[in-house]
This record gives structure tokens, C-alpha cells and sequence, in this order.
């Protein structure tokens, strides 16, 4: 875990390590050099996703996949991801290490750009795999400095043989990741069964005013992107408060154009993001905040586009994967909670192709995305043991 | 006019010329060469204030001192500040052609960052020159890479021998300009007479909460920087409708960390600039402005700094000079218009020293600050010959 966290590591204790960035390009190598180090078969796809095999006693036997991702938030954390993929790793290694074979293979993962903060959707690579999204679309997305993906792959010298497609039927897949929120926390749980993903909905508003001195120009003779921006994002703050008790509604993101001090803004981008348990509440919030922007945009005088850059309907897990990583937990003595996970994972997409389930370790104060973001030895390595359990158990029957 | 417009000139027709940047150098070099073309005596000062002297037949007389900036905003327009010292080489030129002596001297000056966008605060160097600033104070100011204003007048060449305050008693200064505003049109004038310029107060608003993920982190477990902000931003487009008529408010520059669009805004810095014509309303905007950041901030969660970064009072200009522009537009047969200016201008700092004026050009539309600016030749032509006139009568009087 140390090792691999300070590739990319930021001096407060986070992590950098952006989807393809060179730091991506060290932790990748990194990580297939443990693999072969640990006898595992290593293959690489077209969107540079990352497995490594190892065989079963069953030649019939479809395999087990368990993983997570490798890149980070910007400034983000050390567990967002790497936690789900070291213990992978860890869970090989103690096989081998104990000489422990299994009826089906067990393939470990590391998904490329699973945060979708340089490339955007997130869970890019795993949704191609899963066949929600299209390769060529996704290998044309382009980062902040119009970089495309495509280009950033063939670079770090990850645009792999495979096809970025299952090669073969899959027995389950499980995910160990940080709750990254405060309900494990609170209700003094040694480890999250997930039952399910909230969906979602991500998107971005463009405003289109008139960039003009802020001075001369008089109150009712402005056309100010920015003030319609803002009434949106207060809204943002508001809408969820009128829809479910687990809605959420954020804007991170922020560009505006010319950005000076003394000229009034003339263009203005925001992201919205919106996630509930329910699709229905997910569409309403979409609706809403349309609505919000068309209201703000006509009071300020401006144009208003935007685009739906991501939508992920909510999943409930297969009820065999969840009784997999409840029975591990209730076995290892340690008390556990079930809930449903309010950031997106890989395990989305894979839920399409196979049963598949997810483990969380605790998330100190619910924080990530952040360098405050800390999960305990002690968390990890009961959220390492219930994934081990979880996988052996799924594995060998 | 055209020659100088191409260096920092932009695709769009704008002009891209930062204060102390490579194209201010280039500039600077053209201008300096056509002083010396116009036999003028040439020198720079220590903030890179440019001025060129042509004597007077007086050896009493205090100069008459006429000038602008030839510094732009961020993707500006041509006219915003080269217009005013174009049609100071104009007057010289004409002066020297038609073989005309003054009793006073008459100087040209172009002033170091009127802008006030790449540093701040705006006019910088006539503040400094006119002994509002400080010059270490000012040498330290450092642009958004860092780099201090100092450095930057040093790698371009033009931190120069003489200091930068008044080296003897002037007579006058005037000063040309676009309106910049919508007034001149709106009544329908040729050309503009300038009775003093509003007052205003610029600062910028730190709002410190906690970067979080934006999925699992529920909506009463957020300190959110960006929501108290753009509740502060809804304010400053309300607080002038409830203070005076001419009152505006203007949030321009938005910084936003980590600006992802999965994570909860940690920290977001607003700038806000406030005008009026009575320096007491300034004053209530700056105590209203602070209030609701305060109250934004507790409601947020979230920490909040502040600084003001400029005040500068109202000012009114003097009787014989504001007379001067007068009866020069009277002369020529100009429909003419007195106002107040709502931009800020080095004028505003002139006036301390000595006895100041300026004059108005028609701004189409009221538009600055951007691309769209413009003033037809027509226009300029009049402004130009009202200048013209105007300094001529205080230089011979
Ligand atoms: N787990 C995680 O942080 N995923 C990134 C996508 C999201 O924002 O949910
Ligand atoms: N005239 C002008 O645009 N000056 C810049 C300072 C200001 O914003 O008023």
C-alpha cells in the first residue's frame, strides 16, 4: 500500500495520480510488475485495463474478477480505489503463499479512469468493457487541455491486445472500496455490505451573457453569465432538500470567462451532479435544475446549453454476492451493516455482466475526494479479510 | 492607431496587451520611437510610466500634461486606454506639422497598468506617481503565476532613471477616453465633457469549507465554499438596486479548488467592485457585501477571509479644466453631454496633483472590456479634436 501510495503522492498526505497521467503510467508498471511477481497471467485491453489470472482447479470453472482502480482525484486520497486493488493483489498473494488453489480462476483488475475528473464520464474504461459505452467515443474524449484519451493511452504504452470486452462468462465480481461516506461511522460498523449504487445524473450549463465593464455598464444593462450561474447553484443546494432524504446535489466545477475583477463575466460553465436511490427522483432533480437554468438565464438576459454528461441508473447487487460478503463478515465476528453506496463504482458497469457485490471499509469522518480522506489499518484489514472470504467462498463453490 | 492595435491584437479584433507582458514591451518600444520622431525629450520612470516632453516658448510655464494607457484587459478591446494616447501623439504631431508653439510645455504620458487585471490595483502607477501607493508596496504586488510586477518591469526594460512622482508643478492634466458606458448614445452626443469619476471599492472574498465527494456526503454534512459564494454573488447583483441609481455590483473572477465535478468545492475566492457617485454609498455597499458573506458563510459551514484590495474616493474634477473641454466641443460645434464617469481612470489619480479634465468618446452600445468595443472613426475624430483644442487653450492661457 505505502509503496504504491507514494506514486503520485502529495505532500499533505494525498494522492494526485490523475487516469493515464505519468504518475498512472509508474503505478501501472508498478502493478504488473506484482503481478507477475505473483504468478498471475497478465493481459492488458484496448482501454488499458489491467487483469492478472490465476488459474482454477476446474477448467470449466467461469472465473471470479475482483478489483478497483488506481487513479485518484485530483488532490485526492490514498484509499479512493488503490484499497480495492491492493488487496486484490493481497488476496493472491495469500493463496499462493498458503497454497490454496480454487475450483474457478480468480482474475484481479485495475480499471483505467474510474474518477472521471481528467476524462469524463466516470467508470470510462469498465463502462466500455461492460458494453455501456462505445470505444471510439470514449478514446475521442479529450482532457481540460484537449489531450484525448486515445492519445494519453498510446503514450504511457497501455493501449493493450485484448478487446476491451468480457472474452469469456465471468462467475462474479466483487469490489472492495472506502464507504467514503458517514454511515458506517455512525452506526459503529466494522464493515459495509453494499446492497446497491444510487443513480445518477451529471451534467454541465453553459451561460452565454456579454462580457462588459463593470462600471459604466448600469444594473439593467448587463448581461452577467455569472449571476445566472449562481442563482443555479444555490438552487443545486436546494433541490435535493425537496426531493428524498438520500438525494444529493452538487456543483464542483466552475469556469468563467474572462475571469478579471473589473469585467462583468460574459461566459460561464457549471456542473451539476445529482444522485438518488430511486431513477425517478434522479429524472426529477434533471428536470428540476433545467427548469432552474431556463428561469435563471431568461431573468439575467442570456443563453443557456447543456449536456447530460453522464447517467448511470441505480443498481441493486445479486442477492448470492451480498449473503457472499454477509456470510464472510458474520464468520470473521465482525459487526456489519448493509447499505447502498452513494458514490459510483466499476461494480456498476459489471453488474450488467455478472453477479456482482461490493465490501466497504470505514471512511473517517465519511471524508474523500480530499487528503483527509482515512480509513484505519485496523478497517483495512477487516474489509481485506470479509473481500478475502467473500471471493474464496464465491470461488470454491 | 492601427500600427499599435496589431501588437497584443487578438483574432476576434480585440486586443490581449497585460500590463508588463512581451506585447506592453512592444508597444512601448513603437511609442518610444514615435516620440523620438516627434522630436520629443523622452524619459521613463520607475513604475515604466512613459512621458515625452515638447517645450513650451515660456520658460515659467508649468507643463501641460495629456495622456492614457496603452496596457488592455484580458481579451479588451482597441480603444480602452490607446485611444487617449494615440490622440496625444495626434495633438504633438499636429502641433509640430502646423509649426504651433505653446507658452507651456505639453507632455504625453502613457501610464504603467491602468487595467489593474494582471495586478492590481487599477492605475497602479499614476496612484504611485501621483504618491497614493507606495513603490515597494507596488513592486511587490505578484501576477496569478507569481511573478512580481518589479521582475516584470525589470525583463522588459522599462524600470526607468527618473522617479515616478512629479519632478516640478504641472498646469493641467487631460486625459481622452471611450465612455465605456451607454450615456453619450443614449442622449444622442458627439462627444462627452467629464465632471469626475464615482467612487468605488474592490476586494476579494475567501470562503474555506471542506472538499468532499460529492455522492456518499449528505447534504447536512457539507461545509460547501462554492454554495456560500454563489449566495454572495446573488447579493452583489441586488445590494445597488436597494442603494442608489447609479450604484453597481460586480462579482468578475471566480477561483474555484479543487473545481472537479465530483467533489464538494474545499475553497472559493470571489472578487467583488462596488461604484457610486457618493463615497458614503461605497461605504454602505462594503458593510452590505460583508454582512451577507458573513451570514453565507455561517449558513454554509464554512470559514471566510476577506480583504479590500482598492478604495478609491469620488472624484470631482476641476472647474477650469471641465470649462476647457467645454467650450472647445462648444467651439467645434459638438453636440456635447457633461458626465460623470463610471470607470475608474488614471484622471482619477491626476487630480490630487493638479488640475485635471477628460474627455469622452462615444463607446458603441456602452461595450468594454471586450472584443465587441468600439468607437467609429467619426467619433474619435471628435473626441480627438475636442482633446486637441481643449490643451491647446490651457497650454496657451
Ligand atoms: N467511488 C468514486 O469516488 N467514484 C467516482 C465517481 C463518483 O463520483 O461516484
Ligand atoms: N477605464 C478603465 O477601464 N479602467 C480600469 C479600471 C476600472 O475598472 O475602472
Amino acid at each position: 500500500m505505502k509503496e504504491q501510495a507514494e506514486i503520485g503522492g502529495t505532500t499533505d498526505g494525498g494522492l494526485h495520480r490523475l487516469a493515464l497521467s505519468d504518475a498512472d503510467k509508474t503505478v501501472r508498471d508498478w502493478f504488473r510488475e506484482q503481478m507477475a511477481n505473483a504468478d498471475l497471467d497478465v493481459r492488458i485491453d484496448t482501454m488499458g485495463n489491467m487483469f492478472g489470472r490465476r488459474s482454477g482447479t476446474d477448467p470449466q470453472a467461469p472465473p471470479v474478477l475482483v478489483g478497483s482502480h488506481l487513479d485518484s482525484q485530483p488532490n485526492g486520497g490514498i484509499y479512493d480505489g488503490p484499497l480495492g486493488v491492493i488487496t486484490a493483489l493481497e488476496l493472491i498473494r495469500t493463496l499462493n503463499d498458503r497454497e490454496i488453489e480454487t475450483a474457478h480462476p480468480i482474475e484481479i483488475v485495475n480499471w483505467t479512469n474510474e474518477e472521471g475528473s481528467r476524462f469524463q464520464p466516470a467508470m470510462q474504461a469498465s463502462g466500455v468493457w461492460a458494453g455501456a459505452h462505445d470505444l471510439e467515443t470514449e478514446y475521442a474524449k479529450s482532457d481540460a487541455d484537449g489531450i484525448s484519451f486515445e492519445e494519453e493511452l498510446n503514450r504511457i504504452g497501455y493501449n493493450g491486445d485484448t478487446p476491451a470486452a468480457p472474452q469469456e462468462a465471468y462467475e462474479a465480481y466483487l469490489e472492495l472500496h472506502i464507504e467514503q461516506g458517514p454511515t458506517l461511522e455512525n452506526v459503529d460498523a466494522d464493515v459495509g455490505v453494499v446492497t446497491g449504487v444510487v443513480g445518477f445524473t451529471w451534467g454541465e450549463l453553459s451561460f452565454h451573457g456579454a462580457a462588459d465593464h463593470s462600471g459604466p455598464t448600469p444594473m439593467d444593462h448587463r448581461n452577467d453569465a455569472l449571476v445566472a450561474a449562481a442563482d443555479v447553484i444555490t438552487q443545486i443546494r436546494r433541490i435535493p432538500g425537496t426531493l428524498g432524504d438520500r438525494t444529493v446535489g452538487t456543483v464542483g466545477h466552475v469556469d468563467v470567462s474572462p475571469n478579471s475583477v473589473n469585467i462583468i463575466p460574459g461566459d460561464v460553465t457549471i456542473t451539476w451532479g445529482f444522485r438518488d436511490p430511486s431513477d425517478e427522483v434522479v429524472q426529477e432533480a434533471y428536470d428540476r435544475v433545467l427548469e432552474e437554468a431556463d428561469w435563471a438565464a431568461s431573468r439575467e438576459g442570456v443563453e443557456l446549453d447543456y449536456t447530460e454528461t453522464m447517467r448511470a441508473p441505480s443498481v441493486k447487487f445479486a442477492d448470492r454476492c451480498i449473503k457472499a460478503v454477509q456470510s464472510a463478515a458474520d464468520e470473521l465476528e465482525y459487526e456489519s451493516h448493509q447499505l447502498l453506496s452513494g458514490a459510483g463504482h466499476d461494480a456498476t458497469h459489471l453488474d450488467s455482466v455478472c453477479d456482482t457485490g461490493m465490501v466497504f471499509a470505514v471512511s473517517e469522518n465519511g471524508k474523500s475526494h480530499s487528503p483527509a480522506e482515512y480509513t484505519s489499518w485496523d478497517d483495512c484489514y477487516r474489509a481485506a479479510n470479509t473481500l478475502g472470504n467473500a471471493a474464496y467462498k464465491l470461488a470454491t463453490s
